[in-house]
């Protein structure tokens, strides 16, 4: 069962720069489900997020026209999951039936919640001006889950190619950093 | 002594979301380096960087007029210099000289390099349509230069408040992702 995560901790999943998952629902159609790396934290609350979904992504025409989202930051298990979501299309592949992903329903979009996934970030596109130059979509996070069976479990990081390090040591600094 | 990395290699360094210092060369000043976090990449080659430097960083009026920074990134073995770097000003503070970091000379910019880094990436500003909006400046990366002595060095990713996490194992998942 996800629970609900403050929106003021959002950038919490974000800033480190996991891996994520960008499910999508065009109408009429199953779900789908991209890999995506390149996002960024724009504002802390409420929480603005950059990413970048090109117009080749399968997912680009469901997100520009529905102008909704989820953003789901799986655990370093999922390495093999990620990967293969990657390395296919939702033009010809049921994603969420091929790699046993599940499916749970959002509360303010129709894109699905992840249930594997460590956080699920409910969002609705706010800004398009730099689709067209970047394809660089300004997302705002409206609602957040947090999977409490996967509390602090390890994120993947991609290096290209395949190649991700994975979370290992966790330390604190002191710090006034927000 | 850094060795120039190619510049298709760039996004390696920065798709994996770490924790990064950027260095600004205000004219008639000493350079200076904030701690940010707040990046992505937005093109492989040239390879474009969009990153968040807010109004009330100091490093900000140095960007904005000189148009130029290098983003470096920072072994997980200098936590408490990033740290620390993010937790004082360079309106009063001479960060280089206080965090013992040693400034190089670049090729492109006035920006100096940071001699710890596992990599320095010379940068110009090339787009801030979206600085008063977002604070979001998009950089080019012009030249770019890795420390052979910390090939793999594991980076730090920032999840608030002063915790890191430190990469861990690094895993190779067949793909054919780019």
């Amino acid at each position: 069962m996800m629970k609900e995560l403050p929106l003021a901790k959002v950038y919490q999943f974000i800033e480190p720069g996991p891996v994520t998952l960008l499910t999508t629902q065009a109408q009429g159609a199953k779900p789908n489900v991209m890999t995506m790396s390149w996002h960024m934290m724009l504002e802390f609350e409420p929480p603005l997020i950059g990413c970048v979904v090109a117009q080749g992504n399968y997912s680009f025409a469901a997100l520009h026209k529905t102008r909704e989202c989820v953003i789901a930051v799986p655990p370093a298990s999922l390495s093999k999951v990620v990967s293969g979501i990657g390395n296919c299309t939702g033009g010809d592949t049921d994603k969420f039936a091929c790699f046993d992903l599940t499916p749970l329903p959002a509360s303010h979009v129709a894109a699905p919640l992840i249930g594997e996934a460590i956080v699920n970030l409910e969002c609705v596109v706010k800004d398009t001006k730099m689709v067209r130059t970047y394809n660089l979509f300004i997302l705002e996070c409206v609602k957040a889950w947090e999977n409490p069976k996967l509390k602090d479990a390890p994120m993947l990081h991609h290096h290209g190619y395949g190649n991700f390090s994975v979370d290992g040591e966790r330390i604190h600094v002191k710090s006034k950093m927000r």
